[in-house]
């Protein structure tokens, strides 16, 4: 069972935040919220994103598994106004999952949950730089990388306390370095990393909204990034693999 | 003969209004104003548009046909901005027509009536209920109808007074039901029949501009749009043919 | 040797007045500023661009050649924000050049200038007629026009004191006429060339922005555009080769 009213922007923020890497994904549902996490088709990023039962208006659920098709969730998104309350009701099979606002209601069939790719065991990292960053900063650097590059360096130089992103292309680079008035250090530690732009970009665009994001880092490592969304009463986090650096 | 002069958005709702279904058309001129009726290639939507001479705002005109390419229209209408009054003149033997605005001054060939399809005729319809509703309503429900399907249901049920549209996909619907606080029932009457979306979102964009539009069904019968223009000097009509809902 | 720093906007029009014509080309930098003459590809048309030492808010240079890739650039400067100062910066051995705004920094590989065309000489030429109009108003009228054809005759009648720009198309034409109310005759003779929308269009673009732009135009001739950047303290000349007018 599960029926809920959510605002239209927060459920817009959170299907988002899921839909920059995946196109389809297993939602865990049970009293306190809503769940899921997916690893993109190549296996190199990976979301999870946890939604509270507070998030909602109203909210009353009791537990299962949800196979939803992301994709087709944006499109009828793109149909609700910005603050229009969106009431959320699945139907007593399981099978079918009504979301309606104003006088529209959509139903749409829930993808079988067997075929979706069995949820990802988050890996066990020590990660020992930890940086944050308004989300906007961070968006704008890694767009800023992509017109030299196709991959970009994130890195932390503890003793000079910056916070570095490095992308170097076949002639030209750019390099953007932060200190203390622009970012803050939670952790500082050496840490020096290389990353696709493919997937950055897409995560950046739903990072731009966030006021901040946590940054974790190491030497050679994935990153990790975090944030909130709905009040706080949600968070999304992303894990990206790093790059082999070839010399 | 004709000299006119016309406001630019008057003209180009106009214009907008046949251009949704048709690429040329023949325009009938006399005293009284300026009328067109045509259907599209594949003969199942037809409109008509009348526009009285106190639309414009000085008229003068003899008896004659003239034959327009809708689609040059459009693009020389993108050049003038939004209220810029809009000359027109034939010239002597007809065949060219010169659009003036600030300095500008087009010439353009007109078609030849011969090589354009004959008028239709408008087909003695019995469409019992009648329905009136926002433009805006009724353009963001073929919207929404179109993520999920390629065709929707228009019915009315006089029981419940209820205007529903329904739009069945593959595995998904949706259903959009609007009682006496959102449309107006002028006539009651039982009415169901199935439209194509394709010709509906053309014309959807045009009746989005209007304040209302008046809706006419039957079952299993055609549609009928009517709304009117440049502040009820100008009327629009659309003519749409059901699909034939298969089992 | 060049350091120099300059506001992000004064920068992109600069940018962007050469690049409607070339994709690279020869800066030539001295102590009084920067320079560059570049031919399109097929030698139609000529781009020229003066920016003295003060339209920079700092500027120290010694005189030498620069290639310069001008897309790339164009690139960069969408990551800028509008009114960011951009600070730039040549390497010792004059082959990169580093572009700073905000913390970021972008360092790219400057071009071979041996590889880019050399200097074309301006022709010494007689154009009689010399009218000044604003950008925006020639803008539009080459947007106009590029409706009914791919080719403008731009005209000056000195009896009755007109500046005519009129383009046919198969069966199609458009004529503007500007009198004294709308541009300044600052040369009255009589002028008439046919010039190929194709090159105008990128260069009513940029010229669009432009407060006024002086035009001067013979019979069958090149016409010449001047209009000044950075608040007179840049001047832009484009050059276009006439097209023969065929019976």
């Amino acid at each position: 069972m599960l029926k809920a009213t959510i605002d239209a922007d927060i459920f817009r923020e959170s299907i988002d935040s899921v839909s920059a890497l995946v196109g389809e994904c297993r939602l865990h549902v049970n009293e306190n919220g809503i769940k899921t996490r997916a690893v993109d088709t190549s296996n190199v990023a990976m979301v999870s994103l946890e939604l509270d039962a507070d998030a909602f208006q109203s909210y009353s659920a009791t537990e299962q598994e949800i196979g939803l098709d992301i994709a087709k969730m944006k499109n009828i998104l793109g149909m609700v106004g910005k603050s229009d309350p969106i009431d959320l009701e699945l139907d007593a099979e399981g099978k079918k999952l009504s979301i309606s606002f104003r006088s529209y209601r959509y139903s749409i069939s829930l993808l079988d949950t067997k075929t979706i790719r069995k949820d990802p065991n988050p890996p066990n990292l020590n990660l020992p730089a930890v940086v944050t960053i308004t989300g906007d900063a961070l968006n704008n650097a890694i767009k800023a990388a992509g017109v030299v590059s196709d991959k970009i360096a994130l890195m932390v130089d503890p003793e000079r306390s910056v916070f570095a992103m490095v992308a170097e292309g076949d002639s030209d680079n750019i390099r953007l370095e932060l200190g203390q008035d622009e970012v803050t250090f939670v952790e500082l530690a050496e840490a020096r990393s290389l990353f696709s732009l493919d997937y950055l970009k897409d995560m950046g665009k739903v990072m731009g909204r966030a006021s901040s994001v946590d940054i974790r880092l190491g030497i050679d490592h994935p990153v990790q990034f975090a944030f909130t969304i709905a009040s706080d009463k949600g968070r999304v986090g992303y894990l990206l693999a790093p790059r082999i650096e070839a010399d």
